[in-house]
């Protein structure tokens, strides 16, 4: 007899209940300003993911030595209703939670961070947030929409509060906005520097890690909708991502704003598999 | 002194208080469930217009002996809020209408055109609608969201009613949309068999010109989302449209879905530019 | 708890039990001696399918109302390894058959049909080959290799024996091809002329139903990476598909040589999911 | 002792003493107003033309059982000088007359066919042209340059006087370019309506025959830099070429206009490379 | 009443009179010896510069606070010939010089800068160059053609004379070019050293910035014509344009050789249109 | 009389019997496991190496100085049959070590390397292998095929004999491999650290040297079928070649890995081909 045709990220095969870590896929993009396509990214990471090896040689540690990644597949998001959307991701995450899992979510448009960080206050009231982004999305609205793209930071803090949202590589944005970061979160502009110590001072809270993956420098990423030249490297990225997991306790995380159809060559889609790959691992502590 | 860099589609450049027609873009696709990119099709057009001659052989006129073509420009639409985009489509057609002259808007997915018919049924409440299409477009909601292109002309229906929608070229759609359109709208399958008899009927009423450009078999136009073989011919395309413009009385008209990002070539763009130029030529009665 | 993700063609999720029709995905092109990369066309297809609708005008049928085509996903194929690739695939075949179902398959090159005809033939002695295509595929050797998409139907021939192969289309080939074909196999240049008497003769018989889908003239499939101007159209693909499906005793299918990389727009993995659709529905008799 | 690289367009590989027919390639596009790209089509044209068979089943004529193709590589054409450029392509046209030999061109932008018509009027001053294009090509001058692609056939028409120029298939053009040619050319308008004419008449006299390939419709050639939708099919086209040269005295021919930088799938390039094979074996008369 | 479709890089929206600083663009590529395109990067950028904010966090300046830039538009040139096409670049840089501002050119091709090199040094006769490119330019003819992109400097040397123009990140070249330049022009291969000391000479001259994109490492600029590795980052670019610009007196100033058709991604239109901006803020003394 | 076009590697184009260096180019990727398309890199290089000059400013040498490059073009290799494409690459190679000249392959997938190696070890026994990869190449079989790109390290491991196999830039493998490479082979991860001793160590001794491009961080060379971000840059890597290539005694080289069908823009096509000139410059000691 013949089996269904199960796809998932590589070496997320597990069965659920065993799962400790759970990824899906928001593939969602409706509110993107400009060049839209990242509710590809999900589908075509797990596609593209069998292009990387399970190993790696970074950590030594290979995906095939841990029996807990479950890929619970793409939800189904309808383009054109923000609200509806962000409803089904805090949903998903929710039941995640619920189960005793670490929430994984592939984005999308960063938008759907939103989602997941319902959930996730819920749970965890004074969870933190690590947000890497070329941009510092603290716009009050865009358009006069607030649930934008470019607002989800601003839309965040409205949950978490002043001083819990730690910005990193952020290199653009309106003034308004860098005004009100200097106010209210703990934005650090272009790079990393200050991500120790920032880490250090997280030890021991809840924290949900946001990556966008456009603070990579286009040279390492040109397949997203808004390159911002200027950003870090991927080895810089890799080791930043070390810095914060190995040092904090986190409740969720995501990666987002790989958009396939710029991505002619298929490499920022194997940087993003890659970037998943090392946070799956990365996340597998004590094994 | 130096002039400012005004761009428009080719021979669309009289002032306002002479033109007739008005022409307009709707960059705005939120609602795409599939492949997004038709919000680059207007700005598209109106560079790659330049690459067509103002002179139609088809009809012997030119856009040049016409003084009354004027592009307004494109609206800034936001995306993830659909209703506020179509509100600043109804604005903008109602000030074309109260100017006395004809809105000619380039989309944009296919709900753009429920934003002009609000503002057409307000001046011409007896309007009918021939409309061009691969697809019904009638569904009742998109995994929920009723104002979605896959919906429009069902919106469109509960603007109009019963038997005022003339739809030509239709091959692909839920079984339940086509028991829909066998009841309340004037559907002929695949081609345009029947226009002519429409056309007579429609004789000295007020029309809306609806053209979703993937009536076209993607042999001629492959730059669009959803792609659906079976189509019409360019040349079938060109004559369909002479036989409506050239023997109803149009009261506003749209043509959409070009999705430029899917146009390597830049053929369908072309194609999308000549089908424009046609229509205005056709417009351009009596001179 | 979350369910695995299962990713199916389009209406293609019934329990393999209840199952009439399997398909299955031959990702290889190893042989392909021009522009590879048909390799990826099965998984791309399930993605896109979903742009499609399950229902079909032309035959007023839809995959929803028949609950019996099971997608039992990829093989996985060794690259550089022709015979263990065709092995794989004639396993596949061999335990569909076994089971009372219908195997169809998605290439891939058109060599894999080797694999399921090696099966074919086993429980079929007696069957015939309808083969749609724009090349002969009737050489002895490609460079020496005797198990190359180029020989595909010379080895099916050498496995089913004089005039049981009835090629359509046909426009691209050596002249000893030809002159082979004029004695040992029923060759029709150019387009579909002769169908309907070849399925006339066909009746009662059991019939193998190969489309390498470069029959259509590259106006419909650019896709592909022989592409040779002069053939049919999608509608009289169309057209000889329902000829030959509801006038012969199929045994099994294949749909071949789509290739996602040359496919920019996207539209000629529309046409092979169309193709793959109504061939399912013309497969369903009496419902 | 190992070979040097000889590269050519396929079965045109006898000696230069032996060959009846030179092909050469002009890569120049220096003039070309909108996108460029033309001078890259005689080199990617020989490395595809091994996608095509050296046999025509069209014409039952196999390229391998004629001796006589010899391709002589591409010029070295300077961009940014028309004059330099054109007088290479003149220089080569003699030679190749000189030696009693028929000269074939593959372009680059319609200008090129200047150069060779100078060389021709020369030798044949009674010279006719068959010209197959969507565009008149008769401009005076574009912005001012008189050596354009937009003004080729004027220059020729300057170099052959009155009713010498045979167009067919013209959709584009300035009014005034369409005024010119009613008075001074032969010009058949869309397609190739009144060609068996124009070939009785032609019988006897020299003819150069220049094809600018965008006479296709884009739906068979979407490469090239200003789409013209309208046009005629693969087939026709390939008709009427056999009308032309079996019936004509052939003393030249070029093939013009493929882009390959906007040509993705390479099936214009295929649709270009088969258009000079068929071209290739109409010329081999007698044998 | 509505207005124009006025179209204006980002930010660049004052009146003429109001201008310090006049933007125009230079389509021309007809002189470039491999990939054509930069035609397109002015029409492009415009578009595409939306993608950035008006903000630059590295200087703390916003284009928003000054009202002094003007977008002119495109100039139209014609392509084929090269005298023309300079002709009307000099035209417009004197006109803008005669109106005391400052002019701003977007090539197209580096030959470009010849046009307005004319004219500033008619007023600015002691000018001085700073060059940024991978490449010398310093050929005496191409192929014959002495106005060549790639004779460029060698024009403009013909025009301000010896060590007078300052190269920088140059390393590509023939000999012969390295040569020259080392007897008559101040060149720095590979990179930036020696900048700091040449601006320091360079203080109280009047000078034109000339920057060649490609002087950018094609990891961080792919979508050029004539990528050459081993090139500077972005970073460095922006500070080495910081530089230049806080130091000397600029009195003209391009930015040149984007190519848009060789950008899939976008990332390269991205680049250059923060390099556009960074001149510009950076040009913005003292508010 | 004309001559025959002949096509080679800019620079490449003395008599054979002049040559010390004979290029030839393995297009063959038969056993890709992911994105086939390298089969196209030699001739796609060929074609953009007059993109490059043949003066090296890193070097300060010039090809033009040294009349001994040939370039024999390409081998004609069977698509799906390993075996044979091998020992097409054997024959060659040993016809050019016969003849006393270099060897230098341009790849082609990995496997390639196998082929000459085999000529290689017979006339030098005792040749010690520098390999530059992003892949450790150590498989046994890949899906039970064991003349695999994936394994070709592994084969040269068994024709070779340990410690005989020095690696550089890996960081991707399965963990298996890497275990075997700690006993067997000399493994530098992630860069070039240890090059310098190891060539030391080598002085003397006959070294073959093999370059997968990949080996490149995808920043610099995103176009090859798996793509692996972490590794060196364009500089890195010409340091590093010039380290090996100025300290031993070289008995072949190849470079590999290129696939022209992922580089939309030429960049990758471009950096390979400066590889290649710089290897070749590097190579052309004492002159």
């Amino acid at each position: 007899m013949l089996n269904k045709n199960v796809v998932t990220f590589i070496g997320c095969d597990c069965e659920y209940e065993d799962a400790k870590i759970v990824l899906f896929g928001a593939p969602f993009d409706s509110t993107t300003s400009y060049r839209p396509g990242t509710r590809f990214a999900s589908a075509t990471m797990r596609n593209e993911s069998y292009g990387l090896e399970t190993y790696s040689p970074y950590l030594d540690k290979d995906l095939e030595n841990y029996n807990y990644y479950f890929d619970s597949g793409d939800l189904e998001l309808p383009m054109g209703s923000n609200e509806q959307a962000l409803h089904e991701i805090t949903k998903r995450t929710q039941t995640i939670l619920e189960d005793g899992k670490l929430p994984f979510m592939i984005g999308g448009e960063h938008l759907v961070t939103l989602g997941t960080m319902k959930a996730i206050v819920e749970k965890y009231p004074d969870v933190e947030i690590v947000h890497f982004d070329a941009h510092t999305d603290l716009r009050d609205d865009y358009l006069g929409v607030s649930l934008s793209h470019a607002c989800v930071m601003k839309r965040c803090y409205e949950l978490v509060g002043d001083h819990r949202i730690h910005q990193f590589g952020i290199r653009s944005g309106m003034k308004e906005e860098f005004q009100f970061a200097s106010k209210h979160t703990d934005l650090h502009k272009f790079n990393f520097d200050g991500l120790k110590e920032c880490t250090k001072f997280l030890q021991g809270k809840p924290v949900y890690f946001t990556i966008d993956l456009d603070v990579l420098d286009p040279a390492y990423f040109p397949g997203t909708g808004t390159p911002e030249f200027g950003g870090v490297s991927f080895m810089e990225l890799l080791q930043a991502i070390h810095q914060v997991i190995s040092n904090c306790q986190i409740v969720g995380i995501d990666v987002n704003e790989l958009s396939p159809l710029l991505d002619a060559s298929g490499a920022s889609t194997a940087a993003a598999c890659k970037v998943v790959r090392e946070c799956l691992l990365e996340l597998s502590k004590g094994e």
